[in-house]
């Protein structure tokens, strides 16, 4: 469903749930894209899972050291739509490093080349339903494999208000497959459930990534001309996303470090 | 009204307008408290102007080097239905440092000599409405009136997502009145307008505060026994709560330093 509210634009709404808003996409899209991108020196090659609406490829389209963009999207319904009701969104797609997959994402990545990737990101809907195999092990297992020594994946995690347990789940499997750093984010997004919406970022063994400070800024300069400035997202927000309230922090810490 | 919700707990609403739910209250009513005392070596006098249910007052009761804890709260029902339906919040009351004042904020002001405090905290409705004048210029000139030289003022100044203009204007308003410094910062809560909400916060001139860095850490060993342990402040997500997404950076940074 795509329908106009009065304060947050054109809404898309999947199985009940709302996806994204005009207003507030920016603070998802530009967090679950830089915090991992900025993380790693030089991305050349980057997944991204799930993501039809192409809000995800558009703002990794703002890295000029990648060079392909692969999209695994498993409901063509949700890139036609975005493109006829979200151009701002959808423009995602133009970039020509962008090729786009309507399949599974858990079949695709198993066809994939180990240590095809420097960077994973897993744009999905809730752990409920049709998403739920890809917060469990096997699917993060074979992210890792996909990923070069030292690469990254960040993964929609759901909010610290109401999954506690849910997020406890991920951060134990996260810690068992990924051999680098295992760190969880979170950002603002008022139209989210409890307003915020939290991210996995993992990295494989290699290179040790530290996502808390970023190596690769990206800044209003650095991206294109012709792509909109950065709304929302930026060195300090970055690193300010991984601190967590005491009550996440007492039980994300002592399994993530 | 208060009533039961099945996901947050029990709802107390004013107006139409959610002040607090048991589940969130903690993010709210820590950071309006801690930002601004845990900012300042030696807070010994704390005035609260609102903040009736007595969740922010528990809070300034947790800082040990506290004497006096002065709250002039309007509406005397907001005191007795938290006393009855909140006493997890209400609490706050059973501090022998406190003394409650039932009338105006702007006449208790008025009438406070010089440089009484060390910190006010404004804990307020909307500025639409009956608390209007506690976000205009000749409020927080009483406000910066009352507080000593290298005083705090911490005033809960909407969300970023949704009043820009609202927050534009208290910012300039700050910015005549407090010649120390005038920051923005803001935190999770979900049962407000867009999940978050902002403080203003401020210091008159005097000894310089920095905000952004507290020089008096407040941690569960050092708050008292009897009082539960915090369940969102720490001294990371003080930090951070001054970081802002770059749409309200770009706003607010030309007024605020």
């Amino acid at each position: 469903m795509v329908f106009q509210s009065s304060t947050y634009g054109k809404v898309l709404v999947l199985d009940g749930v709302i996806q994204l808003t005009e207003r507030d996409e920016c603070a998802y899209q530009e967090m679950i894209t830089h915090l991992p991108l900025c993380s790693i020196p030089n991305p050349k090659k980057v997944l991204v899972i799930g993501g039809g609406d192409g809000g995800v490829i558009r703002e990794v389209a703002r890295h000029s050291s990648v060079e392909k963009i692969d999209i695994c999207e498993i409901d063509k319904m949700v890139v036609d739509v975005s493109k006829q009701y979200f151009p701002d969104v959808a423009v995602g797609y133009d970039d020509p490093r962008v090729t786009l997959h309507i399949g599974d994402g858990v079949a695709f990545l198993k066809e994939v080349p180990e240590g095809t990737y420097d960077a994973v990101i897993v744009d999905s809907s809730d752990p409920i339903g049709p998403a739920q195999e890809l917060f469990e092990k096997p699917f993060f297992a074979s992210v890792a494999k996909a990923l070069c020594p030292g690469g990254v994946v960040c993964t929609q995690a759901e909010s610290i208000w109401l999954h506690m347990d849910i997020i406890e789940d991920i951060v134990a499997n996260c810690r068992q497959i990924f051999k680098g750093s295992v760190n969880y984010a979170w950002t603002t997004v008022p139209t989210y459930p409890s307003g915020m919406i939290g991210f996995m970022l993992c990295s494989t063994e290699g290179p040790p990534v530290d996502f808390k400070h970023p190596v690769n800024p990206i800044d209003e300069n650095e991206s294109q001309k012709s792509v909109r400035p950065l709304k929302f997202y930026n060195s300090e927000i970055h690193t300010a996303a991984f601190c967590l309230p005491s009550f996440a922090k007492r039980k994300i810490s002592s399994k993530a470090n």
